[in-house]
Formats: structure tokens, sequence, C-alpha cells
């Protein structure tokens, strides 16, 4: 009989392996903040893919649990230091490190996740380890082109719809890519497996930022979990923005401009005004035509898993659900 | 017949490979200051080290020149990421990354040189990959705790000199340590006479940054390179500042505290004094004397290691050349 682990029991797997880190050495000054950043939650994403990708392939996933851990270390690493990049002050409704502490503190925290990261990571059978740690750096790297590509957009005007793209496949989508290709890889799935899983994971990884685009301005607040509206008050480029400045006439790109420059406004107004831009232009359609492109290339890739469709239930609900949300 | 390089041509196999890294990649924002950092120059001691020290295993010291250049752009990857900690606005007589740049740039520029290093790090023989991999992430681990260290003292008034001994150990000796073991575990060293280059390179690391210490109040200006008395002027807690506050008399131990607290001083006339009272505490004599304990110390444990005489001769006249500079 195949043992496929629930979403549930694999999160909670994953819950119990970062609590039981050990994080508890001197200088507290430096180890405190990394606990502190690992316990501010979220949902686990990654390692959770990234053992169910496992579990398509195998029944024991104990052995994925390093490099899943790992993956997550190395995301909240990222974290870290974007939000001193992009001094935000809260992450989840809860100080970032370098707000609770200083930027020092958290460059130096964020660091040392990185190097734990990689501990876990290399934490695998000796037959995996070259390729596993391949596709994490090669990962790693496309994930800081990625945020600089993010940081060149803040100053740049005319950023094209598929350079947006490519920014949300390096700073989001490769490494979900990653989560599912190691996860193949540790499950010892056949290499046409393995990155197909990958190439589910990008499209997914797409998909979901997208979605997220469009759930800022058309998701329902209690459900969003962030402030609607929070990307037009602060000008951020989302395809709905670039595709809207890419189709409006004279007129509405002109009235577009006129909020995005405006010194001073109120935020109610705004969000509202930019909306009914959106709205005029059918923006919220285009989005989600963009997004389906992605969803539905996404599922082709899993479609040519080899894997019975059984086993694939766990990873098909949760994957749906992730870019499924109400709105 | 042996081939043992010479330390300048090992100097110039590792120059050659980091200018031939792949650096040119896009978006050039992230590589230009990468490329800048690397081609600051320094003695590249740590990647000559690493390669002298699998010379004296084997002839081939090909196989080691990624590992090699590995670890010097971690070096620099840490050195990026101290300066900004640091607020130093100028390394090598030349603008920092952050300076030139920004914080942001430096930061992110510095996560990827890691990346970077983590790959070249592991272009080595299947059979070492975990072995290094390890020692490589311990000492990246160390190296972080002894900067944070670094900082604590900053603000502690009774730093002790077994707690200064041990923060020097983890932010300059252990790299060192490390060079000399990846470089003969690569060079297919037997484990104990890697242990052995190990326990030698921290002692030599923890001999070279004391000397350094000496060096910065007694050196000659034309040959030490930095301001002399730089350290006096910033209160940095060196070696001769912890002694001498340790064994100065209560009134010594006022005058000290009277130019350390001092919030406005002559630089000139701060160093004079501070120089005179470790004259008349000869604190020359004794930080040499501790100086002399891990050099000593270092040789012994590069005396055990079974090469011949002859195949350690290169090694040993760097090292000794490094740590028994001229005053």
């Amino acid at each position: 009989m195949n043992k496929t682990y629930s979403i549930d029991a694999l999160h909670q797997k994953v819950e119990l392996a970062i609590n039981a880190l050990p994080l508890t050495k001197k200088p507290q000054e430096l180890y405190e903040p990394i606990r502190y950043s690992l316990a501010m939650g979220g949902k686990r994403i990654r390692p959770v893919m990234l053992l169910a990708s496992c579990n398509l392939f195998n029944d024991n996933v104990e052995d994925a649990l390093n490099a899943a851990i790992g993956l997550e270390v190395f995301h909240n690493f990222t974290l870290l230091h974007d939000d001193i990049m992009d001094n935000a002050p809260l992450r989840r409704s809860k100080p970032t490190v370098h707000t609770k502490w200083n930027n020092n503190i958290a460059i130096l925290a964020g660091d040392t996740m990185f190097v734990k990261a990689s501990e876990l990571v290399m934490q695998c059978d000796d037959s995996k380890l070259r390729e596993v740690l391949e596709t994490y750096h090669k990962t790693a790297i496309e994930v800081c082109e990625g945020q600089q590509l993010d940081m060149n957009f803040e100053t740049i005007n005319n950023v094209s719809i598929p350079q947006y793209i490519q920014m949300i496949t390096l700073k989001t989508a490769v490494l979900v890519a990653a989560s599912f290709k190691i996860g193949a890889i540790l499950g010892g799935a056949l290499p046409e497996d393995a990155e197909n899983m990958y190439h589910f994971g990008k499209n997914l990884g797409i998909a979901f930022q997208l979605q997220d685009d469009i759930l800022d301005v058309y998701g329902s607040p209690d459900k969003f979990g962030k402030q609607i509206g929070g990307d037009i008050i602060s000008n951020k480029k989302t395809y709905l923005l670039l595709k809207a400045l890419q189709i409006a006439d004279r007129y509405k790109k002109e009235e577009l401009a006129n909020w995005i420059f405006a010194p001073k406004f109120d935020a109610i107004e705004k969000v509202q005004a930019v909306t009914e831009i959106y709205n005029y232009l059918n923006i919220r359609e285009l989005a989600k035509k963009e997004f389906e492109k992605y969803y539905v290339q996404a599922f082709s890739y899993f479609d040519k898993v080899l894997v019975s469709e059984e086993r694939k239930f766990e990873i098909l609900s949760i994957s749906r659900s992730l870019v499924g949300r109400e709105e």
C-alpha cells in the first residue's frame, strides 16, 4: 500500500523540525533574531511542497526533511534582508528584525541563516548531494537577481510586461520550482519527472504572484490578510499597473500618472480612483487571462509526471487551493 | 621529482582565476559591485595558503583552484558586509561598496558573492565534497559569530583577554585554518595531517592578529600600510588596550579612561599619550610574549605534518614572512 501523507501531516512535520533546530548557541545577540525570524510563522509553503513532491515518488519523506527546512530557512533569510532593503517596518503584523533590533543585527543574522540553510540542505544522501546543491545555488543566485530587478524597477518608468514576468519568476517562482525539484530528486524521481516538477513549480509560482497582484485590488479584506490597495498606494509596479499603462489611451494614462506622481493624496480616494481606471480598462479580466496562462501551463507539466492520480491528489489539492483562493 | 610551486606562482594562478570568473551577467547593478569588490586586490592570503597546503601533499593543485577562489570570494563577501556594519568609508584606500553605491546594493551583492563562493567551493572531487563543505559551513558560521562578538565588544566595558582571543579566533583565525585544512583535504592528506594544518592555521591567524595590534602602535608607517595609532584613536579594544586596562594601577587606569572617554581630543596627542602609558606598563613586550605563544604553537602543529622539509619550505617562508614582518 502506498503511503501518502496529507498536507496537514507534512506541515506538522515541518513545524516540529523548525522548532527543534539547535539555535540557542552564543552569542545570543546573533541567534535570538534568527529564532524570532523563524518563529514568525508563515505558511511554510516551500518545505511542505518539497516534502509533498518527495512523497509523490517515495513513501519515506524523513530523509528530505532537513533539505525542506533548509529551504524555509533560506526563504526567511531572503525576507530578512529584503525587509532591510525595502525599509519594511512590519512582516506578518510583527516588527521586522531590523526594526526590533537594528540593521547590523539583521544583516548578520541573515548571513548566518543562509549558512544554516546550506548546512541543512546538504543533509541528504551522498548520491544526490551535488545535484541538490547545484539546484539550490542556482536558485539562490536567481533570487538575488530577482530582488535586484525589483529594486531597479522602482526607478525605471517603462517596465515591460515580459520584464515584470522575468522579475517575479526570479524573485518568487524559482524557489517554489526548486522546492518541487529538490523534493523530487530526494524522492528518487527520474530526471525528466524532476524537471517537470520544476516547471510545474515555476509556473505555479508565477500564477501565484499574478493572483496576489489581482487580490491586492480585488480581494476581500478579511480573506486577503493584507491591506486592500496597498500596491496602488505605494505605486508598486504590479501586472495590473503595467498592463493599464500599456493599453490606456493618452487621457487615461495621464489620469493614472497624476495619481502616481501626486505628492499628496487621500489613500482611500486614490485606491478608488485607480481601481476605477482598472475597471474601465478591463484590467481584472486581462490579469486573470495572464494568470490562467501560467496556471494551465503549471498543471500541464504536472500531468506529465509519471505517478498515479491517487498519489497526486494531495499536491494537486494544495496547489489548487493556493492559487485558487476565493476573492 | 616533486613539484613544489613557489608562492609567487600560486599567487599568479589565483589572480588569473579571479579575473576569469564569469561576472558579467545581468542585472549589471548587481554584478558590477561584485567585480569591483574582487578587483580591489588584497594579498589573496587565503587562496594562496589553500593551494600551498594542497601542494604539500600533492603535485597537482589545479583541482583545488576553484575551492581556493571560493574562499577568497567568501572572504570578500564578509569584508563587504562588515564594512556596512562598521560604517567604513574606505577599504584599501578605495571607497567601500556601500559608499560607492548604497547599503542595499552592498547587502545584495554580498549575498550573491556568498552563493558564488559556495558554488566555487563545491567544485571539487565527489569523494571530498562533504568534508570540504562541512569545514566551509562550520567556518562561515564562526566568522559570523566572531563579527557579532566584535560588535558586542563596542558596548561592553570589561572585555577579558580570553574573550578577545575567542573573538579574533572566530573572526579571523578560523578562515585561515579552514584554508589550510581544505587545501590539505583536496591534496589527499591523511585526516591527522589535515587537522594539524587546521591548528597550524588557527594559531597562525591569532598570532597574525596580535601582531597587527602591535604594529598599529609600534609599526613603521611606510611598512604597516595603515595609519599608526588608528586603533588608539578609535578606542578599539585590542590586546594592547585590554592588557593595559588589566594590569594598570588605579592612577594609570584613570589616565587611560580619560583618553578613552574624552569627547574631544587632538589625535596625535592622544596616540602619543596612550603609547606612553603602554610603554610605562611594558605592554609591547607583554603583547609580543602572547604573540610568541601562538606563533610557537602554530609551528609545533606544522612540525607534526608528515611531509618532507623540502616540501614544507615555501609555506614555511610565507608564513614566517606574514607573521614576522619588520616593525
